[in-house]
């Protein structure tokens, strides 16, 4: 099954690529077939909650932004590259705003993960930490890298 | 020498391999030749301080900390490709939970690349820097990139 | 046109490459044609301010912080593989010293990304995030990867 063939059942639903928020390259090719992803915000046009984790915002507020920053990043591969030619991600680092005493990165990460273990079949390497403050507010953002076929 | 003979030599003990905190992949192999390792925690079973440091804890019990989170680092590799088949750590991203005053992040990480250093007979590149909030209040998280042979 | 005359046109003057903070290795070689470079601060003699973005520094120095910081980078490259050699820069983490209200990462490290453009004629693939602390109350920390000719 083709990978939009899977986000049509998985009803996973791609997001316009975000506009970029500064000077940089938002896909970059390196290495054999491997690409970098530009740190995604996690704003969707029309679902776009800010604040920071431990202090305005739920756990399942937190794993809804790190789907939404998934989407963006995903969104950007296959504007790029196309997503038909992607083989797996490698890597996802996924900054979380928190609030000094917020100690479950993790947990909001996965909403993230989930969505490229049901496109790709299997979870990327990852790091999730707690950040001080994000851009704009965001509450998650996440850089990632993918493998090409 | 081999790179158990060295572990024995420097009384460098592996634990075993730490258990996943959420939906992703602990060592990934990406490009040629390299594996990437998941952000790994400082808690050992029977050695684990929370907090952060310049709050609750000492230069010295941080350092122990990153030693810590290399030994999970390290046990990780071991688990998935053997010690015996990697050339040596490419680079390490030292996540130190920090009070907003403190600013000795290097010293801290200086404990996990001695490890380093004492297998490979190199240090790696490296980051070493301040976190609001890390997963579990463990002071320190390591993420890594290997070189295989 | 050279890398060295774009330098002297731009008025681009690298710093003595700095010393190391800690048991790292500045440049490391991996895959095909790349180096990771350890994160560099922004203090260059003569010319460090320290402490955070959205307390004690406007935007604009924080610019000036960020642009200090590539050119340690690009010192360091310069070093040890000669700026001459590299084809560009694929990748910059650009750790912004925050305060918990500070939302304009992205605007601090476009200082640095303006060098990065100047002299290779494209902007990396990056992340702009909030940190709590930096070592040294550093302002800015970048890390970077570069590819070889």
């Amino acid at each position: 099954m083709g990978i939009y063939e899977i986000m049509k059942e998985k009803n996973i639903v791609l997001p316009p690529a975000p506009a970029k928020g500064g000077l940089y390259t938002q896909c970059m090719p390196f290495g054999e077939k491997l690409v970098y992803i530009s740190g995604c915000g996690s704003d969707l046009e029309g679902d776009a909650v800010h604040g920071k984790l431990g202090k305005e915002l739920t756990i399942e507020q937190g794993q809804q932004c790190a789907k939404n920053a998934v989407l963006n990043l995903l969104s950007v591969v296959d504007a790029n590259v196309g997503l038909e030619n992607v083989k797996k991600c490698i890597k996802i680092l996924v900054f979380v705003g928190s609030d000094p005493d917020f100690y479950d990165q993790p947990k909001v990460a996965n909403g993230g993960s989930q969505v490229l273990v049901d496109l790709f079949g299997e979870a990327p390497s990852r790091s999730a930490v707690g950040m001080v403050s994000l851009p704009g507010n965001q509450p998650v953002e996440i850089e990632g890298i993918f493998e090409l076929k």
